[in-house]
C-alpha cells in the first residue's frame, strides 16, 4: 500500500499568518490602530512563559501588538477576574489570551468566563463552546479550528463521514467533535473509559487524536484510507498516533511536529485580527 | 426472546413531582415566598398556549407560583430581550421558561441569552449547554436531564457503554449526548446526514432517539439487549422508535407516551425549586 500523504500544517499556517499580517497592516493603516492581543500569565511556570513569549513573537511578526499582563503566582481568582474584566472593557485590547494552566488555587472557569466573548480569540468561554456546538458565528478554540482548516485545505469534507475524536477535553476534544458535527460528520467521542478503542477507531473515516497519550493509536487500529489528525502533544515530539505504522494505512496524516501544532497559533493570530476588524469597525 | 422491560416515566415523574412539591412547601413555609416560574409566550400559537397552560397547572399543583407574561405576536427581539432581562433581575422570579418556537422574526438565541443562567430552569442558554457539556454544576435541558434520571432509575450506568444519540438539536440531541459523555459513555451522534444509521445504531448499548421522525428506528436496527430511550414526539403519539419491533429486542425501553414526556415537566419543576432554594438562601 502507498504511504499516506502528509497534511503540512507548517506550510498552511505560514500562508494563514501571511494573509493575517496583510489584513493587520491594512487595518492599522486605515484606523491608525494595530490589532492588540492581551496575554495574561499567572505565575512563572517555565513552559507557560515560553508559550506566551512565542505567541508574542508571532504576534509581532504579524503586525499585532501584544500587551502582556504578568500576575504573581499568588494572584486570587477575584483579582484575576477583575483584571480580565478590565481588559474586556478596554477598547485598546481586541483579543485576550489567558495562558493556562493557572495553578490549582484559581477557579479557571470563573477566569475564562470573565473574558468578553467578542475578545475570546482563544475560544475558551462557554459562549464560544456553544457557538461552535450550534454552528453559530463566533470564535473557535484554536486547535480544533486549526484542525478544521487543515481538513478543508486537503479537501476532506466531513459531511456524512464517520469521525472519531479520541479525547474529550474542554478546549480540544469536545469542541473538535462539535465542529465536525456542525459540518455533518457522524461523530463518536472516545476517551479513557471507552472499552474497545481499536474497534471504535476502526469505524472512522476521520480520526482526531487529542488525548495526550504517546502512540496510543496504531496503524492496525485504522480503517485503510482513513484521514488521521494527530493533535497529541507528548514529550519528545511524539504524537498520540504511532506515525510509522499509521502512515502505511492512512490516506492523509498530520506529522508531529509540523501538523496541527502550527495551526493553533495561526488560528489565534487570525482570530485576533478578526476581532480587531469587528471592534474597530463598530 | 423475552420482551423489554418498560421504563415508566409517568411513575418516576410523579415521584419527582411529589418530592418537589414537598420541598416547595418547606421553602414556602420557611421563607414566606413560594417558588415562582415566569412563563413567557410570544403570540398565540395554539400548541404553545396549551403547553404553557399545562406547565402552569403542573406548577400550581406542586406549590410553585407561575407568573405569565403574554406578549403579542409582533413583539420584537429587542422588546423580548428587555422583558427577559427584567425577569432575570426580578427577585420575585426564580425560574424563567421562554416557550418556543417564537416566530421567525425573533432572534431566538438572543432571547435565550437574555435569561440569567441562575434562572435558566429550562436549560436553554449557552451557559447551561456548556455546564452540561463540561460536567459542571448548572441546570440541564429538561428532556435530556429527564432521560438521565430515567436511566439512573432503571440502573443503567452509561460508563464505558456505547451510546448512540440520533438527533442533534440544541436542546435535545446535543445536550443528551453531552450528558452521556459526562457520565463516561462512548457517545456517537447520528443525524440526517449519517450514511448508515442502522449500522451505527446496532453498535449501541444505549440508544436515544431524538429526531422527530416516526418509527425511524426499528427492532432489527438494535443490538439485542439495548436500552432504548425514545424522545420522539410525532403526531398520533408515535415515537421515533417502532415500539412493537423494538420491544422484542431491547432490554429496557420507554413507551410513547408515558416514557420521556412526563420526565421533561418533572425536571422543569424540580429545577425551579432548585433555583428558588438557592436564590432564597442567598
Amino acid at each position: 500500500m502507498s504511504q499516506a500523504r502528509l497534511m503540512d500544517g507548517t506550510a498552511l499556517a505560514a500562508r494563514i499568518v501571511e494573509e493575517t499580517a496583510k489584513r493587520a497592516a491594512v487595518l492599522t493603516g486605515r484606523t491608525g490602530t494595530a490589532p492588540c492581543l492581551a496575554t495574561v500569565l499567572v505565575g512563572e511556570d517555565p513552559a507557560s512563559v515560553t508559550y506566551v513569549k512565542m505567541k508574542q513573537n508571532r504576534c509581532r511578526r504579524a503586525g499585532i501588538t501584544s500587551r502582556h499582563v504578568a500576575l504573581p503566582a499568588a494572584t486570587t481568582t477575584g483579582d484575576l477576574v477583575a483584571t480580565l474584566r478590565e481588559l474586556s472593557a478596554d477598547p485598546g485590547v481586541h483579543g485576550i489570551l489567558l495562558q493556562h494552566p493557572m495553578g490549582d488555587h484559581i477557579d479557571e472557569r470563573a477566569a475564562f468566563e470573565a473574558i468578553a466573548p467578542e475578545k475570546d480569540v482563544d475560544g475558551v468561554t462557554f459562549a464560544s463552546f456553544a457557538t461552535m456546538s450550534f454552528g453559530l458565528p463566533g470564535f473557535v478554540s484554536c486547535t480544533p479550528g486549526g484542525i478544521m482548516r487543515l481538513l478543508d485545505e486537503y479537501g476532506v469534507d466531513p459531511a456524512g463521514k464517520r469521525a472519531v475524536v479520541v479525547g474529550r477535553s474542554a478546549i480540544l476534544g469536545k469542541p473538535a467533535g462539535m465542529l465536525l458535527l456542525a459540518r455533518d460528520a457522524t461523530v463518536t467521542y472516545c476517551h479513557s473509559r471507552t472499552r474497545d478503542l481499536s474497534a471504535a477507531v476502526r469505524e472512522a473515516d476521520i480520526v482526531v487524536a487529542a488525548v495526550g497519550r504517546p502512540r496510543l493509536i496504531r496503524g492496525q487500529d485504522l480503517k485503510p484510507g482513513a484521514v488521521v489528525v494527530d493533535a497529541g502533544y507528548n514529550a519528545g515530539n511524539v504524537g498520540d498516533v504511532d506515525f510509522d505504522s499509521a502512515v502505511e494505512r492512512a490516506s492523509l496524516i498530520t506529522p508531529v511536529p509540523g501538523g496541527v501544532g502550527p495551526m493553533t497559533i495561526a488560528t489565534l493570530l487570525e482570530q485576533t485580527v478578526d476581532a480587531a476588524e469587528r471592534q474597530l469597525a463598530a
